[in-house]
């Protein structure tokens, strides 16, 4: 098997995703839009985990605008997968999100980077990153193991 | 091939459905769960016929309560089908939907019976269909080609 | 909040179900097909255990010939879900599993009754289920906690 | 609303997508996820119209290794949708896909870039696009309306 590993990234928010059974198509691996639904789950948790209080009455969210996704190496039923998330770069009004796909042998998946553009939930345009968002991202990050 | 036509219900309501790529499984056919998507776009599409001017505003909704499918036979990714809807019968609260997914054979692949109640958005509560939904369900049902 | 126990079934089979963003339809529950999704994953969980070695050599299969689906309460993104899973029959040729997917609570969630057909992979035709299978899986009944 | 067109491309393949009531997540939208089924099922009627009488029996199939996809407008339950899929480039074993969804006004809800490689089915590594494919899609493309 060759080495499939990407440079270095210090990842430390890891959830791990469980497979479904109808997550496989018909080579027999997990399809392309299923790992979308895995990066979707990384964002969510790692979003949500600065939101104990205020889930729901947030002015803004932060939406998908890019995603550009590597798919590297399929994906068997058995096989068990984390998703990572980082985020890597806050711009004035949109995020850099680096997210990676992995096995238990390290081996990974895919590999995205999502820019994600922060936008009022009244009027839907682009708002400036608040400066507790900033904060509580910043602060994660920079407490790495 | 065998016969697999099951006793006559006279469906007005038919709705082409169309595959994905990925509602096919690892066995080569549409996944268990996929008809139920087919069964949710057959029953969306019948009470949506009726809500022109009122989608989002009625005070009340039918949910499901018990589905009861039979699965018949595989389906392929190459097959055309159908999604056939009728109400048959509407009590006090509560409607029987019985669906059926064809293809352009006539084969049946599932048949489903579901309980769906009508409860009151505002508490949940399960409240009577009201006379409008009954009359305007009745009346499409008894106008048959 | 109203009691909502069903009557014992003694489910020695409990598979935690991981809850992904787009289950949740707009409703803002989950979607009545993604319960599917969590039965199938208790089905191919529970079978998967008696095929260390045999995976995919088995010349037969169990498939799903009918679901009974009582929905009972809906469910929110950040619930914590179980599907339990017992096989309560075996007859000649088919098998019948009781279902259950609970919150963290013990509230059902869904109680779905599923009766599975053993066919061989050569002819698709029903098959006796075989002495082998018979006793993995009332051996695995019988000795519940 | 503002002018959402992308710059002109002239996409001969045009397939008609179907929404699904699950589709929509919990913000009223088609979930980011959902987008690459569409895409995915615009490649599959793409390249199954050239697989008249080889479907199933090529010795190559094309994988995709990179999805680049601009999330540019959302869409709601009711909408028409179309994907648009063209060939414009094709390297020694790799391809690309220029692909768009778009509703019945023309507004583009995304817009994707592919790149696919021409993976052995024997040996899984990249393989050189056979000149039959070269010559099938190269006429396909060249003969637009």
């Amino acid at each position: 098997m060759k080495e499939n590993r990407l440079p270095e990234i210090n990842f430390r928010h890891r959830l791990p995703v469980q497979i479904r059974f109808n997550d496989i198509d018909m080579f027999g691996h997990i399809n392309n839009s299923i790992y979308l639904q895995f990066l979707d789950m990384g964002k969510y948790a790692y979003f949500r985990q600065f939101m104990t209080d205020t889930f729901g009455s947030e002015p803004t969210a932060p939406v998908v605008a890019n995603i550009n996704c590597d798919f590297i190496e399929p994906t068997k039923i058995d096989e068990k997968l984390e998703v990572l998330t980082a985020i890597t770069d806050i711009a004035d009004s949109s995020m850099t999100l680096d997210q990676r796909v992995v096995n238990a042998d390290g081996r990974v998946k895919c590999s995205a980077r999502t820019i994600m553009v922060n936008v009022s939930l009244a009027d839907g345009r682009p708002t400036t990153v608040s400066d507790p968002w900033r904060h509580r991202i910043s602060d994660y990050e920079s407490h790495k193991n």
